[in-house]
């Protein structure tokens, strides 16, 4: 029994483990994008990265998963049963299925230009709604374990494991609200120059491309000489500027 | 002890409207720049309206925290322990604050352009903080109610009740996913071509911008044959589209 237990006690262990590991390494592939130095890299080489920390982090929510349908087998609770549980499923499956589309759609060679800027909006929207639901679900999972482990004295009692924890779940939220912050700011998105090469099939020559992104990007300290010479490039490049397309190409 | 019960039901049904209320207000007044009709009216009566619904909004969340706390106090139930209560308070004093600096710096006439710049893009992304922290608080408080209300059967036991909630928890999720998605797109942002006149100091020409306007807007079947005459112009106008500030200017 006692061998039972302690079997039980790891196998929760992995689930918290799971969970934290899963949520570091996708944290580290949402804003990978906007680590300065990896500007200098290759799109290729950031996507790769990108991809792969976000398979790893996809790894570590399933084995989390299947722990908790494990340990609740083990102990007789029922599954699937709360708020938390049905929102925390549909975030891994719906977490599952844009790491496996963004593999297909950006990482494979296959999908037109077309298809890939018609999907970039709603893979960076719903991955940053994913990442969100899974602080609300967390919320949610922190408040159900507090009212039913804090017994004696009760949650309500507020002995000091309910305001820390308490305290856990407000830094939760604070982490996730800065996070997202980084991601949204237009200034700290990955320099569009790096996408001239990616963009060429819209029409545009490399040279017009660069005269256009010092423009744009406004930061730039070198003014080259090159002269935008292609109305329509600018045009094409402006409406994929104003759809938030260009700079995650 | 009769109409004493009454008064308190009374009461907490004040509680839920006064939210409801709330909610409908605040979502109207964060979708109210994106309403193609409001576009043809003033961006000072638009922002009018935002304010107004904004502070009709606050009022009720205000008045629905009053009856949280007479509601507790007069079953002694103890205020402020869960998590749900913290973040939910959080919201509503940074709410309060958002509403209060919001009327100070863009409806009151006396705070300069620069500063409307800068605490513009703060202004949206904690806005919709705001909200989306509002929807985790719900779906806490909600998850709370199941588990506290559902005793027999419990809330683990899954009655017609809990899925019922349940499912509108998860309808909750799906609506504040639909209005961020609605905000954060691009395409549906206010045109810059009618904040014109709002970005004269920065230098430009009204001609100038309107000329500018149909080309970053790409939308707009009008091709006037007004030319873009000042570079300056141009990459001012650029560099705060970058920084997501024009449109909302």
């Amino acid at each position: 029994m006692e061998q039972f237990t302690s079997g039980l006690l790891e196998w929760s262990g992995v689930r918290f483990t799971c969970r934290k590991a899963g949520k570091g390494f996708w944290l580290r592939s949402i804003i990978v994008y906007r680590l300065p130095w990896t500007w200098k890299c290759s799109k290729f080489l950031i996507k790769l990265i990108h991809a792969g920390l976000n398979t790893i982090a996809m790894i570590f929510a399933i084995v989390a998963l299947v722990a908790v349908f494990d340990y609740h087998n083990a102990m007789n609770i029922p599954n699937m049963y709360s708020l938390h549980s049905w929102i925390g499923l549909a975030a891994v499956i719906f977490y599952s299925l844009q790491v496996f589309l963004g593999f297909a759609i950006f990482l494979l060679p296959f999908a037109p230009v077309t298809v890939r800027a018609a999907f970039r909006p709603i893979h960076i929207y719903s991955g940053l709604t994913i990442f969100a639901t899974v602080i609300a679900t967390s919320l949610m999972g922190i408040t159900q374990k507090l009212i039913f482990s804090l017994k004696n004295p009760a949650y309500s009692a507020s002995p000091a494991e309910a305001t820390f924890v308490n305290c856990l779940g407000v830094l939760l939220l604070t982490f996730g609200i800065l996070i997202l912050w980084m991601v949204s700011k237009p200034q700290w998105k990955r320099p569009p120059e790096v996408n001239a090469k990616v963009l060429q099939p819209f029409g545009a020559t490399p040279e017009g491309r660069k005269g256009e992104s010092t423009l744009t990007d406004g930061s730039n300290g070198v003014k080259s000489d090159l002269k935008v010479n292609s109305e329509a490039a600018r045009k094409q490049n402006l409406k994929l500027d104003e759809a938030g397309q260009r700079s995650t190409m």
